[in-house]
């Protein structure tokens, strides 16, 4: 599923004013306006792509005369030198256009590739890769989409989604009087309370939880905590979690692991808009 | 140099909006709006620390009752548990402010702490690191603040401020020709041309271009051009330079070596809000 | 005539992005993209259609695919059963813009429905149902033509349009002084006075005013006023007028009622969208 | 809790805007700038109170120089003339900015005030109230926030917190292929499913729904589906729920009846602003 | 009456990105933080005030340590070397606002200047000065209020406003119906009809027009027609009215003479901000 | 070149929002929908046009049922009685846009046109004419677009272009070192030096300054500097220049001459539009 176009739209637009006003593409206005080409997006190396419908937005909103044709849609995998799609229209509207669409769909396709890379180190384990809130600030619904492009699931989209108890909210209060809380404030809402250790886990069982998170736990620790929980409800790992470990925290049973990385630090996927000549 | 403010006023409401509509932070509803607290910014690395104004505005604009006093500005070096700046005020806008304000200065310092990486790759070089347009969308002005607080320069503000003559602008022209063509009618301008070969060196150099950019090229190429160049005009190298190679391309004497990956690239720099208990 | 096309497309925009953000309709991506369908608005009881300009432009915000075919127009009579129009396109995006077109449809053709209501009150008698400023926040211009599509007539459009001298603007001036200052800076505009009494009435008459307002009057106390205005300025009622007792006050000779109610206190029109089989 | 500051501001800012563009309030003109005044909110009905914050920003938008005092809060029960709070400074702004703040309170007074009534009439049941997303496009956050203080509860923000199956989205698919496929999709999330009869209840239990939603039926319907459920998960009541029925489908077990009439049909609660004399 | 804050607020954010995104003020970036000024609005010529409302703005978004006190305010005569105001602050932040603070008050005060021009060339004559809707794109509400700071005042806020009819919105029809059509559709609205010839006066009249516009007529035939209407009702000229030719216009006896020239080509009055040394 | 069209789109809407909001053209709701017409846009006067794009996305915006061909473009010379462009549709529509397409038409054909009479004026001496930062607020993109249609050159599109060290910027420090900061801290960027005295030109010019703006001099004391300089940078004029001055200034060797005026003072060109009989 794409990102809302409401979220895209409004995200192309910023970017594009904040890179052609208030004068416009003073190199590009060397070309004359008559002059048509058409240009291929190409990758330059192994990964997945996001960001179709960014790309496209930027064209439409430089100049209604670029048409662009996909090969390929997100969620694709793509090796070096793979054609993802074609622009046509005149030159100097795509080179205007060419480094907003770029940036667009090499940030998501990095995104979308390091989802990638950790959903296959858990393959076969049943465990499933989250993100986090801990997104690029104005562009929260795209990377979600992007992240779910490479595999991943959505956490909460934002504060306003469901509850996740953490140490800080309690103030004065017992887990178990916080959860029994929220559950009484906002009803039909997932209630997750985030545990430092075993004792907290029971406690939030007994409490009526939805689910935990267990926050900055060795493997070990989570084998402990989901023997503890039973099944009963979902087991999220999260806190410094990198490639290298995934795997074990995943054959330690946790039911989710959440990623930070993969919308905080996923660098650029490498991606050229050639020319035909 | 801080962002501009209007800059920054713009981010961080949108931020703050896409994190706690439309139902607000259904968590922090659980801590009684009376309970007050202290909380610090902690960094957890080594880096270099930028974002200050951005944090502080998130915090300004979830309450007007929070106060933030910082002990470190933007450019400032920060070694694990540097205690970077204190909020205090309600809990229960600590904590929705909280995710925002982090992500941001960790976001921004991370592309502090790159930039600052790669300057100090060529210190003592006379070289001087810049940015590019590869900036995530929306996030321009304040990641080209961040870039100067890493002790690097900005390239190319947008497509508006001054000529950059790729190949693909020539469209059929001579690389003198779209030059005098520039200079004509952006007069008062750098003009910049992108070269791929010496003898587009030669020919830039020819017609009064401002600046080189040697585009892709080995150090040794490099060396040849900057010969050929003599120290009339700035010669800038890009294109695919990384910390390993950055030393050898200001060896061949480069002015200026741009880097992408600086603003495309950069890791988030982990910085946590530690509540005082 | 129909709202402002720039209200329309301002009111949809953020009526969708408070209904999709950030993650999309999850709901509506369990349905295979390629399904398509076509869906009836149908009423589900007799009123006034109104907002037909905005329901389209929901459509048309989410997705460009969809085409809708109007049946009826604002200010056309149903009853239960009618059908209004048909929307036709992939599923996923009917649902997702489902509930947006129905919110919008469903208030208008309320205000409409409830406005026809006051104006069928007092047919025959010549006088003219108004409305107010007491509109929903951020809907004035989509209000105030759905009370034209249900018969009545715009008051003031706001604070700018018009003078109406209230007591509380005296602030130490005569109503004679006050309306002569009025008409002294806002040249060619109404001035309109606000009168609890009699002897108001007739000092805004001998002052110049345009009209008067009657406020919170006897149906007999208005009848004494219109003798005293004698037709020489149109004559308005406001305040806690009803459906039982609008005709006595039309009977009683005011050429204007305005009925604060018709946008702030009607009922939504019930309206569905029915999916053809 | 209090809406988000962030849509708050926004919904006040265009208020503002469309009742005072482009001159300016003519009538407020007329009054000297250097009267200042104190005038006071007052119910003129029995009720609850909402939209506190919203007021209070209204007069902070119109003048920085107006200052109010509250007497009362959110959710607070108020009779005929109830002072509110008090508001004081240049009487032209008071003017000025009182019928955007009263149109705000009215409306938002008003849905909490309805909300109450649903509360109070299945009081001792257990049985709680919910909101719909059936919300004046753009108060969205605002009507939400008016119904928690009147002791409701919200049910989904928006589309994009969680998944509710209705017979429109299984587009050849059984309810059990769906919920599997949203639990799937979307893991952490409540999965709801809209049911109309009882095998539908059945099924939506087998296949691990995470709450039912009885659409249009019967109490005594109500009461067999709610054996069938026998408390494993809530079930929630909807569909042409009144005031005079209510009570009995909390009778028959409901743990949540959602109203729509809460926001698409409150009536405004009537609240005026008296001028101290 | 200054122009209403909300539009006051809009342009001066909208003025300052233009001026400073995306990288700030480069310039200003070479002064210290910590160097402190004050500096003196001054005028350089003979002219009328007007924007002081709009220049504080600007130096309140720009940097809140900035304070300005002003000598004079908006309507105020000035004279060569007038001292307007002084702003106090950091050095880089009153440079980087200077330059839109003089925009606003240069372009406000030319508007004044030629407003009042205009009134005086009529004094004694009893006509007033009217503006018209040839305003700037965006400025509208703060030109407007200019217009009124020369002593002139306003036409039409906008089409919004009240009717005028022209010649171009008959299609078909009689002035006569056309008034009669728009009183009956726009109640307590002013209904102008613009006239070439005195037998439209005469139909105008007779159809119950508020207000006739002479359009393109010599100041006899403007006699003439003034004759007709013998102060029924207000008669307004327009059409090539220059300070010329104004006063034979006000001597013919009308009412209003309405200037496009007051918005659309008020020279800017020359303001300068000097330091203090 | 045209300004960028998501300048052009902002700016549209804005001046139709405060040209119609809230309740519409109300004169234009006395045409039937179903008339349709053909208008011409004639010239009243020789000049040169500019504004085309804008005007184009007027109608646009109004109603996507009118169209418009252009028979010139941005740039063209037009005398009295020039069709520039017919838009046919609905005349309801043609009349709403009406006043908005021709505001934007004759303000920056007004501007053109004056920047034209510029250019003429130095024809043959080599001199070119440059804009300034002097320009309407919110304008910027148009107004410097419609100095390049008149054959005028842009100067800084805003402060973050270039650096321009004025004396207020030296603050204690010398001409040399302002400079030398500049181009360490923006390299890459022109540094250009105003100055009032020949003995700063010089110290420009050793410091390495790229051009130097010569404030306020006599054509003469130009003359004196202009061989100082000796043609190693571009020489500036500013300051008071007029059409009856400037080519003394030419004259004197200038390379550029910048005047406020061109967007600051520039008379609307009076355009008109015809509906055909």
């Amino acid at each position: 599923m794409h990102p809302p176009l409401a979220a895209v739209r409004d995200v192309v637009a910023r970017a594009l004013a904040e890179d052609v006003l208030p004068l416009g593409d003073l190199s590009a206005s060397l070309v004359p306006a008559h002059v048509r080409a058409r240009a291929c997006f190409v990758s330059r190396g192994e990964g997945v792509l996001a960001g179709r419908l960014s790309a496209a937005e930027v064209f439409a909103q430089v100049d209604g005369d670029l048409k662009v044709d996909w090969h390929l849609d997100d969620g694709d995998t793509v090796t070096p030198r793979t054609a993802i799609g074609v622009v046509g229209g005149p030159l100097c509207s795509i080179l205007t256009a060419e480094r907003t669409a770029l940036n667009l769909l090499a940030h998501l396709s990095g995104v979308a590739t390091l989802t990638r890379s950790y959903v296959r180190a858990v393959a076969g384990t049943g465990t499933r890769i989250l993100d986090t809130r801990k997104t690029t600030p104005g562009l929260r619904a795209l990377e979600k989409a992007a992240v779910r492009a490479g595999g991943g699931h959505n956490h909460r989209g934002n504060l306003a989604d469901f509850v996740l108890v953490k140490d800080n909210h309690l103030a004065g209060v017992s887990i178990g009087e916080a959860v029994r809380g929220a559950r009484a404030k906002w009803p039909m809402r997932m209630v997750e309370v985030e545990c430092d250790r075993l004792d907290q886990v029971s406690e939030a069982l007994a409490a009526g939880a939805g689910a935990v998170l267990l926050d900055n736990m060795t493997p070990d620790a989570v084998a402990t905590c989901v023997a503890e929980v039973g099944g009963r409800i979902p087991v999220e790992v999260s806190g410094g979690v990198t490639l290298h470990t995934v795997r074990a925290y995943a054959g330690a049973g946790a039911d989710f692991i959440s990623v930070g990385a993969l919308t905080a630090s996923a660098p650029a996927f490498d991606i050229g808009l050639d020319l035909e000549s």
